[in-house]
């Protein structure tokens, strides 16, 4: 079933990655889809990267092509501010009313985390989270927390979104085979929770995490829904200084949520992660890693939504000792140059590689809510070689060959 | 003949966008083309941008494709560092003999350039350049110029590359529809002159600049070379602050460089300018523009080298007067945040959207070279908007909506 999606995914001229009002619908399906009439792909730059990890497979030019199609597409289509967080972002109705259907224990998953992480983040900043809260005409949301200028964290943020969108019938047709002359688009669903927190320390390491969840509906017109789902995400960590006890600590909470679940969930996530963060043009990683993982759903989603949970919720004791164990200790601006010249390598990760960054970008998501991720502060030296033998050096060295650390 | 050559270059598989050894040629294309056997279009990120210009078109998408396309071809083949800055970076033999050519000519200039603009840099500021000189195997190279942590200016680099490449056949039988069975590959040549220049003081402005230009051979086997030519380059200003008398004296020297040679020349290269330097995500441009152009073949040669020369010398007298007036102007920690945020947008700009940088990351050039652009300093603060009425508020006006400014 996934295969279907991905083929159907694979073949689309994605300019119709928009919504539309449905043609012909089943009266259930009717109320829902008529509610999609102004959504489009610009309002899910986190979640829609899943698209593109699926369109692109093993070909980074059929990736680019779809690329260049959404950004050809783009619309600008105003997000509205509310005055509070609301409730649910779901839409009414149907997802909003089915409280143990996964879309609904998704989002609270994710609002838990977004909760306990800027409680945990203000606890030992002293400072405190401001909130910014937005939906979108044809349903869907978001809510950005971000905390800048604290205490202890230059820059922290924690963004939750809920999208809704729809699939063109062509790439529905392409993937399936089918002769049906008019199915319906398919309506997807993604929902996450997307965070990075830079401390001013040089020793205290930035880290980041998002865990997402993904479903397609029926074709319209068709009965039964979802027809596809999966989940993804990954924390990975990115200190200046390595202290090896807190590299291996941030990884061994990390296996334990996976080895709960499979012996070779860490392993295979740890590698995965290895891979994703790679700054190509460097040939280094943006940092010491984690877990990432993209398209799981080989096994039943409760388990899974379990998983995701499990890891989530390793945030918050695999990084936050860490940065109370560094955070007041006493540094050189040798320290700090080398801290804003490794922010300098997060920001080209983040602006030439990160695929939630440069397609949200490119199909114009909320803009501030994307560049949340970018540090306060960054650094370029022209031709900077950290010495053979210096800490600096020790880092970029586990950059580039990364050592297996549990 | 620009035409047939654009048309080649749109068709291009560019993963062949690397030499060969060709397999046949005249006596005297023989000599020239032997050398290319191990150059690879890795060696030409600022120029090669040309060639993404070119199968772009106003295709957004083919252009993407052809990048995906580069980037699976990527190679990794170190430039190889000199010990001093060669009198040319010609190819030994008919490039570097024919003194009266246009390559020798262009080449010379750029050197020029470099040379003077390095030493209008260092009289202001005090410090000195470092000079990094390299070679590649199959001929052509480059001279990396960077002042860096100066008096006046933070970061300020000057790069003259000289480029040898070489386009598949399947480009050329595509483009003319030449059923010849056999046509060698065509060889290209680039060369230019590219900088950046980031002052401390707020209150003084960013300037870039490159000028480049490009030949296609003839074909292997055919007579007769070059086939194809043009011209491309631009200036622009990036100030923090609007001193409007400054900005109108970058643009009249701009303007007079052009006016020498065709009125229409400034406001199409202003407003191409301006279109080219947008941040399209932010929907502003990075700074308030200046001229801009490309493809520039429809005249005499040596005329065109004549322009493109006087806008290389157009540099120095509208830039330098204007860091002159505003290096020792004092200002607060406000203006130097605002200027830092500026020089986030300029990191935004590059790494995203700017062709030669965004190309030469992906096919693998001179990493230190092409992100010499980037500041030293960059800062991005979560959803800053400067209030109504402020001099930050009027810069962003004018990156949103640029005025004529002559």
């Amino acid at each position: 079933m996934e295969a279907v999606v991905m083929a159907a995914v694979q073949s689309l001229p994605i300019s119709s990655l928009k919504c539309g009002a449905p043609k012909s619908a089943t009266a259930s399906a009717r109320k829902k889809t008529l509610s999609l009439s102004s959504c489009s792909v610009r309002q899910a730059p986190d979640f829609l990267s899943d698209l593109s990890v699926k369109v692109a497979g093993g070909n980074g030019r059929k990736k680019m092509q779809v690329m260049a199609a959404i950004a050809e597409d783009r619309r600008i289509e105003q997000e509205s501010m509310l005055s509070e967080k609301p409730p649910t972002l779901l839409r009414d109705g149907e997802d909003a009313d089915d409280k143990n259907g996964l879309r609904a224990r998704f989002e609270q998953m994710v609002f838990r985390i977004q909760n306990e992480v800027c409680a945990a983040v203000e606890a030992v900043d002293g400072g405190k989270f401001r909130e910014d809260a937005w939906s979108r005409p044809g349903g869907g949301g978001g809510v950005s927390r971000v905390l800048q200028g604290g205490n202890v964290w230059e820059k922290a943020g924690v963004n939750v979104s809920v999208v809704y969108g729809s699939m063109p019938p062509e790439a529905y047709r392409a993937a399936t085979g089918s002769t049906t002359k008019k199915p319906g688009r398919i309506p997807f669903f993604a929902s996450g929770v997307s965070s990075v927190m830079h401390p001013k320390n040089p020793f205290a390491p930035t880290v980041h995490f998002n865990y997402r969840y993904f479903e397609t509906d029926a074709p319209e017109g068709a009965e039964g829904a979802p027809r596809a789902w999966w989940f993804g995400g990954g924390t990975d960590l990115t200190p200046s200084y390595i202290f090896e006890e807190d590299v291996k600590h941030f990884h061994q909470v990390q296996k334990n949520a996976c080895d709960k679940f499979d012996p070779n969930f860490y392993p295979k996530f740890k590698k995965w992660c290895d891979d994703y963060f790679l700054i190509k043009h460097r040939d280094e990683r943006r940092g010491l890693g984690g877990i990432f993982f993209d398209d799981l759903n080989d096994r039943d989603p409760d388990e899974l939504l379990a998983f995701a949970t499990a890891c989530a919720d390793s945030v918050i004791p695999g990084y936050i000792p860490l940065v109370e164990k560094r955070k007041d200790m006493p540094f050189t601006q040798e320290n700090k140059d080398w801290q804003q010249l490794r922010r300098g390598r997060y920001v080209e990760f983040n602006l030439v590689y990160d695929r939630g960054t440069t397609f949200g970008l490119q199909t114009g998501g909320r803009i501030e809510s994307i560049l949340m991720s970018l540090p306060l502060t960054a650094r370029w030296e022209y031709d900077h070689q950290p010495e053979e033998g210096t800490e600096e050096r020790k880092l970029l060295d586990a950059c580039r060959n990364p050592p297996d650390w549990v």
